[in-house]
């Protein structure tokens, strides 16, 4: 291990795994924490009660789309989705440099409000840090969340098995794209946009439907959906086949992404749900997923099977096959 | 209000309320973020759950009595406890600028680990960013925390009243001298430490002894004391008096702070707890304080009156009286 913190220990792909396993988990020897899902979920007296956290540092703080603060709100509300929990309350932890417009941070607070009423889940509790000029980039928000789970449905990697279907509720790449070109000043034809979103909505609708049969949800954001499966695939020791002709994408990422030289398998979503599910109702859930405004363009983008195992396939357009692998090197920091 | 964002905003003095109350109330209209308790104490299935948030910007990172690690375990287990909540569980963010030492980090989450395992509260979810060199300033770490209110007693600045006895768990301004004269570089005779401690233990204690006579309990973080008292003056438009011989200090914290002409009211503690509580019972509260290690050195030092309402009244060594004010202008950033 290096003797230094590199942009990779934050780039959600091989370092950032090693960073937790090797050094967090030398210490922090929590089971929950050791489980390593997006959100914490807890017994607590009378029900479960999902927790999670995240820091956002995305660079530009404004992009087409959103800013970083609807970001952050979405963002956590994701993560406790993705456990199955209902979101009830968000905290909202802020560092600000010293010298940041007033105005930009009136409309990075205002876009919380909205992005908070539109998704019904409320900041209740609240901190903000001030730094001199210089010691950090505008404004961090951390956003922590708590849920409660009100169902007995277990979501969780472990119940992923060979057989299941992969869907994804909608186009890859959107908001990684959208970064990486506003940041380096790129006019790219079209109207790229970051996908933030909550996800609740359509978590709420199919697990109300079809509970039992999903078997595991993630929201593929820093490391794309290639890091995401690959994650499930070491995890399981199952192989995850997805084919290139179903991942859906804009037209205007696809060419940024080529005029960029980046993979879009790798690039962060903001508002994209992956669901592992049973075979026999996978095609109930695709259309509970499509009846949702945030999953109207969803797709069945893959399944497991034992092929290679502990690996992810992308079968190509042209029927080739190629191995995809997590992420390593390469990082795109401050991509959230 | 200013154009720009300055240090005075993240004070904890009258622009961060100010900041609250005109900017982030216009848009966040929780009615539990606004009772701007320390931790949102949230009705949920089968038992109210407290949430508390809180990022650490501290400068130096590591100072005499610990570090930003244990300092971010302890902060917001304090912040549920204040709130008369079991702390059960905490987030961990982490901000760390590229260029940071592993041994540092190391350090870091050792101390962390320690502090957890010392309270008996574990982190249980987690999120790690790096953003570029220069673009942060070594480590920011954002700890949130959820705890269980397993009781009817309500904590609250609405029950303080005329005749009640103001209690404080031991000395004064021990983490804010640290901290300033730690940066400043300033070699000072004696043995400046900081507070920091975990005060669940306290709380628990005083809490199962003498429950509905505690009607407030804060922790005098930034802004010191001075600042704390004279928000529930407000709150509550009584006065409240304290007595400076009552105030214990160590004698080197009285140095430094003459040294450098810091009131010792306004600097922050990390490990005290301030409790507001009905007189017939003072004393054995005061008494059961003192049966835990953590309050020791707990002392009764004032009462709430309606000489001067809606002030904080200090009655000096020699006699005479002074008014002491809400902090405002000369910040003292990161301190925690």
């Amino acid at each position: 291990m290096s003797s230094h913190i590199t942009l990779d220990h934050g780039s959600g792909g091989l370092a950032s795994q090693n960073l937790i396993s090797d050094l967090f988990f030398k210490y922090l020897s929590d089971p929950i924490l050791h489980r390593l899902e997006d959100a914490a979920v807890l017994p607590a007296p009378g029900g479960r009660i999902a927790f999670s956290t995240d820091s956002y540092v995305v660079d530009p703080i404004f992009f087409p789309g959103g800013n970083i603060g609807e970001l952050a709100v979405n963002g956590t509300i994701n993560d406790l989705s993705m456990q199955g929990a209902r979101p009830l309350a968000l905290s909202l932890g802020l560092i600000l440099e010293e010298g940041l417009f007033f105005d930009d941070l009136e409309h990075i607070i205002q876009s919380i409000a909205v992005a908070c009423e539109y998704a019904g889940v409320p900041v209740v509790t609240g901190d903000t840090k001030v730094v001199p000029r210089g010691k950090a980039d505008k404004i961090f928000i951390n956003t922590s969340g708590i849920g409660v789970v009100d169902n007995d449905i277990e979501i969780a990697t472990g119940r992923v098995r060979e057989g299941d279907i992969i869907l994804l509720s909608g186009t890859l790449a959107d908001h990684g794209i959208t970064i990486l070109t506003s940041r380096a000043g790129l006019q790219v034809a079209g109207n790229l946009r970051s996908d933030t979103r909550p996800l609740h909505f359509l978590v709420e609708k199919i697990l109300q439907q079809e509970g039992d049969a999903i078997h595991t949800m993630r929201d593929p954001t820093r490391g794309g959906l290639g890091t995401t499966l690959a994650e499930i695939a070491r995890a399981t020791n199952l192989c995850m086949e997805i084919k290139e002709e179903d991942l859906a994408m804009h037209g205007e990422v696809r060419a940024a992404c080529e005029l960029m030289g980046l993979d879009p398998l790798y690039l962060a979503n903001e508002g994209k749900c992956m669901v592992i599910a049973a075979p026999d109702k996978a095609e109930a859930i695709l259309e509970a997923m499509c009846s949702v405004t945030e999953g109207s363009e969803s797709c069945i983008v893959g399944k497991v099977t034992k092929k290679y195992p502990g690996r992810v396939v992308l079968t190509t357009v042209s029927g080739g096959t190629r191995l995809v692998e997590p992420l390593s090197g390469e990082p795109l920091p401050r991509i959230c």
